[in-house]
C-alpha cells in the first residue's frame, strides 16, 4: 500500500454536525490503514472567508485592489498572510483533497467558498496556460462530501433541484478540475437531518469505504517543472471585473 | 408606467470595479425613469458573510447550534441581528432583486454567498411547503449580473466551462427560484477585465436597457396570506447536517 496524505476541509458551524461525524469516520479508517490525515475545520479555526488586502503582506498596487494581481505578486514573493500560507502548505502536501460541507443555497457555505477564493490563489493553485489537463495539481485526487436537507427524489432528473452532479458542477469543473484535480463521484448524505440513525450509520461506513477506495488509486507525483516565477507578468489581469 | 423598487446586491472588493460601474449605470437608468433603487454594497457595508450565533438575539437551543431552527425562532420573534434585519427589510421591499458579482471559482464570492445564507433565512425567505411555484416571493423578479474573466468561447457548449446557464443554475434554481422569484436570463459581461473600452461601454448600455425591460414586466403584489407564524413547528429540522 502506498501511503497517502488526505486533507479534509470541513465547513459546518456545529461541532456535533453530521459533517463532523463524516470526517471523524473517514479519519479513523484512513489512519488505521496507515494514511496521513489533516483536517482544516474552518469554523473551529475561525477562518476568515472574506478576500481582501489582509490576504497579503504589502501590495502590488496600493491604489487599486485587483485581487489576482495581488495574488500573483504574493505567490512570487511569499507574501501571503499567515492564515493563507498555512492552508496552502496543507493543500500542497495533500494527495487527496476532501471538502466536506452541507449544501446551502445550492453550493458550499460562504466559509468554504471563501477558503477556495483566498487559499487557492492565482500563482499557487493556477496560472495562465496551466489548467484542467495541464493544471498545476494534475495527478491529485479530490472527493466532495456533501450533506443535504433534500431527499434523493428532489435531486433526481425529474426532481425540483435536478441531479446532484449538475448542482456540484460549478465547484467541481470551475474549481477543482480547473486546478487539475481528478474529482471522484461526490459522496452525498441525502436528507442527513431527517433519516433514521441506522441510515446515518450506513452513510458513515459507506463514506469510510469510499475514501479507502480513493486512497488505493494511483496519484501522480507533484510536478516540479512549473513554478509561477517562470511564467512572466500576469498581463491578462490588469483591470478588474 | 408602474414604479418598481429595485435592490442591487453588489459583491466586489474594489470600488472601481466593473461590477460597480454596472450598478451605477443601472441605477441612473432606473432612477431617471422614476423607479426606486437601493444598493447593498456588501464590501462597503463591511457585511459579515459567516453564519453563526451572532445572527440572532437569544437562542432556541444554546447547547446545539442548528442554523435553520435558530432562523425559524428568530423569524417568529423578530430576533435577527440588526445587520440581517436591515437587509431583510430591503429584500422585502424590492420588486426586483439584482445580485451583481464577479464569477469566482464558478459561483458568487463568499461575501454574496454568505448574504444569501444569513439574510434569506428560513422563516423569512422560505418555509416548509412553500417553495418554487408556491414560494413566498412568487411574483417578484430577479436578474443575475455577472462579470467573468473567461471569454464567451470558454462558456460555450463545447467550451471548458460549459454554458453560463449551467454554471449559474445552482444559485438560480436552488436559490432565487426556490424562493419563488422569476429569474430572467443572466446578464453577463464576459472577459470584463480584457475587453476594449468600447465593449465595456456597450455592456453598460445593454445592462441598463435590460433592467428597463425587466422593470416594465408585471410583478405580483406581495402575498400576505402566508406568515411563518402560521406554519407550526419546524419538525423537519431537529438534527443538523
Amino acid at each position: 500500500m502506498s501511503r497517502r496524505t488526505v486533507l479534509f476541509v470541513l465547513a459546518n458551524p456545529e461541532p456535533g454536525s453530521f459533517c463532523h461525524a463524516l470526517v471523524d469516520a473517514g479519519r479513523v479508517a484512513l489512519e488505521t490503514a496507515g494514511h496521513d490525515v489533516q483536517v482544516s475545520d474552518l469554523y473551529t479555526l475561525g477562518f476568515n472567508p472574506v478576500a481582501g488586502r489582509h490576504d497579503f503582506v504589502g501590495a502590488a498596487d496600493p491604489g487599486r485592489f485587483h485581487y489576482q494581481s495581488e495574488q500573483a505578486r504574493a505567490a512570487r514573493l511569499g507574501a501571503f498572510s499567515a492564515d493563507i500560507a498555512a492552508e496552502q502548505q496543507k493543500v500542497a502536501a495533500a494527495d487527496i483533497l476532501v471538502p466536506v460541507f452541507p449544501l446551502w443555497w445550492g453550493g458550499p457555505p460562504a466559509m468554504l467558498k471563501g477558503w477556495f477564493e483566498r487559499v487557492l490563489a492565482y500563482g499557487f493553485a493556477y496560472v495562465d496556460g496551466y489548467r484542467f489537463e495541464s493544471g498545476l495539481f494534475r495527478g491529485r485526487r479530490a472527493v466532495f462530501a456533501v450533506t443535504t436537507g433534500g431527499t434523493p427524489a428532489r435531486f433526481s432528473v425529474d426532481g425540483v433541484y435536478g441531479p446532484i452532479e449538475d448542482v456540484l458542477m460549478p465547484v467541481r469543473r470551475l474549481g477543482l478540475e480547473y486546478m487539475g484535480y481528478e474529482v471522484s463521484e461526490a459522496f452525498v448524505a441525502y436528507a442527513a437531518p431527517r433519516v433514521e440513525p441506522e441510515v446515518r450509520s450506513e452513510y458513515l461506513a459507506d463514506f469510510a469505504a469510499r475514501l479507502m477506495e480513493v486512497a488505493a488509486l494511483p496519484v501522480a507525483p507533484v510536478r516540479s517543472d512549473i513554478h509561477p516565477l517562470d511564467l512572466g507578468p500576469e498581463a491578462a489581469w490588469t483591470r478588474s471585473g
